[in-house]
């Protein structure tokens, strides 16, 4: 059976690829800067024949085609880029990029890319179709590799039927991986709002516009977006995470700045709020005499798993990991760019377990001591190995 | 010496016109309805000769020429109006009118101006120039007796140099009076908001505007009126003091109504108040798409004490009373239809003291049990009278 | 086939069964005071030789034994009380209890379910199990029928393995049902906070404690119970939808009242929300030195249809009604007290479709012309008789 | 007469007075580190063979006995220190000591002080009593040289009967000085709050404490402080000046700071409203879950101005400069350390005008171009001269 010569391989080049994930763990490279990685994805791919076109600056785009070519076009999506944090693993294949770390598991997601290539070229003479691999750029920061990629016609010639991403998920125990239908994460918008107003002497707050005062104002006032405009099942958040205004305890500024962020699970609310958001501050500064620059910075959508996709993706998943082993994704409010192509085309972003409790791998993405336990590799490769041979979407 | 004649005649009359506020104060009548009240003055003053005419409806202006009546015209003022307040005194005289009490002296000030009518007109011979007597309606409540009296010319043919008011002080001891120059009495305008938006069913709010929750933070809103767009010099408060709105636990309904009060000591700041508050309502509503209707209902401006007639009232006092019963009255933000005058001409407004701590008559003003130690007749009618004919204006 | 003699049944007793739900609506209940309406189901069941007891003082539970009567016991619930409010419909059989209507369909419930107590009794020889009937009183209003019942023992002797209740839906349209797994409606608890000051003068706020001040902070800063302390996937809503305090201008008051409501979909959190409340309004008594009474008046918990009896139900309706005609219900804030019964035992609350929008009958329960398009009676009766007969639970 | 004789020598004296300013200003030392102007004023002094001692580390005490020393005693008092302002005037004399500036004018006090002890000391035969000389430091930061001074007993042996103070006036055209009785300063108090929560993810915020919203209830809730719980007719004001917490948009931070100012112009107010403020901030820690830390900075008190010791001063200044160059202070909300003088014996603070409109030397204290009008020096050594040897006290 053929699950059965692909967990064999994805078995047999275990190493070769831990190797390859250590070697991109330790040469991370920020979002829209990922030359290295993708001269290093370039050249596995050419090492294994495989034909590729180099799109968005840093973007790859591979395509293996079995038997029947045009009778079915599935794409296959890793994302490429590092954050900004520090590093605090004690580990030999730690972040030699000092102040860059692969603390979102992208290493694993192009690793598991990679591997799923090597076999499907393997093997491709006992599959139909056509796989499209995505190397992406850019997922941490807006605009959002995916939009770039999108941009310049990935999903294009040929139209793939459906999307397979996959993300290293440290609440979910290595050997398991989860799904979940519909919206599964939420679409992130930053906010940004300076409030401006005559400043002078905390003693003649008359000949002022107390901006402070303002500022709290509107952050106060900004809680019945979610308490009374939001349908009570949209799952929605906002929050108001920086205030930076005035230096002295006697002068009142002319200047505070509010960032902060919204979330949403549906657009059609999402795009309804940013309205309300805009009309509250403007009728604050109306009220009170301060100026309010109000900007809300459009960010990555909801990602929308396809229903049918997703629960062939999950089958899928249950005949080759077996069925104990792949549960539902639990909801979250973070953000994904995975979410422009669910806006296109039938996707399915599933996760990947990498916890290790015994190993202390329990650590949340986006911390400086993230540590994933490695034995995801073999089954992120096989797992996407099948999807790509099976999927019919 | 004249001061020794009117206390004579202040002495000898005093049993009358305690008779005559006890009529008064047992036949009260509401604000523009003192028809009796005012024929009874009317009486009077035939009774003693002085002419006088009727305006303004149940308002009355006697006339007293002395020698050289061109050369000094001062004008005497008492209101006569009562309260719809149920009088709990247990009196020989109490309210015969249920409901209606003079709850805020004006019985005691009709009367001492009665009796400053009979000693100046009898002592006519001994002084110079012309007085005229004031019988005001309507002093608590909107528009105010006083601008009503301006408005049909209480003011010309002739012209005061100078106008004498005074009330009632239940925190001031019997036998004492107090003055005080500049602002003696704030402006007190009604504000009235009512809230309006889509309503219904509590479990629905992203459907309705919720009018509780604009009208929270209008509330809250409006401080800063007072704290932060008022010199902090500049006596002034602002008060909401009802809210209605809604019935059930779970309607959100579609009207909230707000009352309260705006006062202040200066006119400038007063009127650009009301700005604000218009200002600060209409930009809620534009932050929140409630409808907010506001009415500032405009009231008495701030009593004005010219510095130089309350100068030479509060000396002129000191003369009669003895320096030791002369005080500084203290700053309130009670209103007076008074400062209709002061806006027009040279005014004092001056307290007449008619606490008895020893008797219980201690209550203030406005409350059912307000009582005046009735020798303050005696001071009030000779001061009144001594004012008249001294003030040089 | 026993699907086709159930529809056979609910169509020849069609006739007789609009006239018992048109006699319901005319002689409407409030409820606990459901003595008619009781005696009356008595009456029918008694006509039908099915046994029955009272409890609860308008509860009637009847039984019914098929074969085998201890394999398989199933509960099928009606309430039976009306609201007080003034029909405005124009129809024949128009509530004669002037004041009282059957505004949210239990006239069609209580029809239904005595449909298919007189169909399953004439079947009782082709089923196996027994069938306890639950007439309730007391839906509309705290401490709800349904919690008296069980009280009384309603789920003992013997023990249903699950229950059935249905809700007539004016937004479903006549010939449909709709089903949901898990939290269908919320729990509903009200809230009703006292704020108490020392009242005073307007002109004087620093002599008192601005009660009105004090509400409108509690009201605002309650948002926050929904916008920061709620799981964002946790549907809840807290709304204050009556708040009361003073009458003048110029007087603050010593005491303001608000009512709200505050639901939940999770039953942890509603009560950590409970304590979340009063802890909100204990500190803002505390900073500004108000008293601030806090009642929260738990109601009706969650109603959490059991995924299994759910799943089952939904698949005997899709044999019965056909697949079409079976959707899923949609999510709503409202509340039931058929949640008691799901915390005790497994349990599945469906609806019943009534929209007809040809003849215009789109009004929502609990409005005065409300309507149901009565061929969902006969639906009624046959999907009931047909879970109660087929259901394993 | 002693006054021309006084003029006489203020004139003459004239060009060295300038000369001295002129010398301080380019020298200027920030609070408690007056080191060399400290020598300078010794020096003088020693010149002049006025003895003195040196306390407070850097103030200096000079001692004046003009026939029967102890038949009465007067201090004048003048503050040596300059503020961390980087001068932007383009003069001969700028600042030597870059970033350091006597942007208040603290040079021209020395100056007066020291041309008054000059004079007083030539014509020490010529008057009764004796002078103390106050040269003090650190007026322009907690805990003020007054405060030390006194604590090392510069107000006693001998105690002085009264204590005269001068401060430049930019808005008083020079050739002018201006007096009030009373409360002419106000008390100064910094307001420190730190608020604390767990911090996370913006999309979790049920699993923190939103500290950012704390914050915005808390500013805005301390306006009732001045709006409600203040008398109205009591000058004082409460200013958030400065808010910090958080940096990015999407996490909520564990920790903001504020930082204020209160004022007022009563003392028994002063410390009410601190434990108000506190209280506030308690109960919105306790409504929220936050940990607030509050920290009222007492600052210096009211200066109080002694009525007796003010009107004689004033007519003293009127004797000395004409009726029509003496005006009445207005209020201000700035604070000064003279304060603590006139909390034990009587003070006057008076103003000296500085300010030239035709050369432009028309910018506020505190400002980078702050310029006086140095003819002012001679009025201001003449008039302390003056009083010196003329007041009573």
């Amino acid at each position: 059976m053929l699950s059965e010569i692909i967990k064999a391989k994805a078995k047999a080049y275990f190493e070769e690829f831990v190797g390859i994930r250590r070697y991109l763990h330790q040469n991370p490279e920020l979002s829209y800067q990922e030359y290295n990685t993708s001269l290093f994805v370039q050249t596995k791919l050419n090492e294994w024949n495989i034909p590729f076109k180099v799109i968005a600056e840093t973007g790859v785009v591979g395509l293996i085609e079995g038997n029947n070519p045009t009778s079915r076009i599935i794409a296959l999506r890793a994302d490429m880029d590092a954050l900004p944090i520090l590093e605090e693993n004690n580990i030999d294949f730690k972040s030699q990029n000092e102040g860059v770390m692969h603390a979102c598991g992208h290493d694993v997601h192009t690793t598991c890319l990679l591997g799923a290539a090597k076999i499907l070229n393997e093997l491709k003479e006992q599959w139909d179709g056509t796989i499209k691999l995505i190397f992406q750029p850019g997922e941490e920061k807006n605009p959002g590799g995916a939009s770039l990629m999108i941009k310049e016609g990935i999903l294009e010639n040929p139209t793939p039927a459906g999307i397979f991403g996959l993300h290293v998920h440290p609440l979910l125990e290595v050997g398991k991986v989860s799904f979940r239908k519909g919206k599964v994460m939420a679409s992130a918008d930053e906010l940004y709002f300076t409030i401006k107003g005559k400043g002078g002497h905390a003693a003649q707050p008359n000949l002022t516009v107390d901006t402070i005062l303002v500022a709290a104002e509107l952050i106060t006032s900004l809680q019945k977006i979610i308490s009374r405009n939001r349908n009570p099942f949209s799952p929605s958040v906002l929050s108001i995470c920086s205030m930076q205004g005035g230096h002295s305890t006697n002068v009142i500024p002319s200047e505070v700045k509010l960032k902060g962020t919204f979330r949403a699970m549906d657009e059609t609310w999402r795009y309804h709020a940013h309205e309300l958001i805009k009309k509250e501050a403007a009728g604050i500064a109306a009220a009170t005499g301060a100026e309010i620059d109000t900007l809300v910075d459009v960010g990555y959508p909801t990602v929308d798993n396809n229903d049918a996709l997703t629960e062939e993706g999950q089958n899928l998943a249950k005949e080759y990991l077996d069925q104990r082993n792949v549960e539902e994704t639990e909801l979250r409010m973070g953000a994904e760019d995975f979410g422009y192509y669910t806006q296109k085309i039938p996707g399915c972003f599933y996760r990947l377990g990498v916890r290790n409790e015994t190993l202390g791998y329990i650590n949340n993405v986006h911390t400086p001591n993230f540590m994933v336990d490695e034995r995801a590799i073999e089954i992120g490769i096989g797992l996407m190995t099948y999807l790509g041979i099976n999927a019919k979407a």
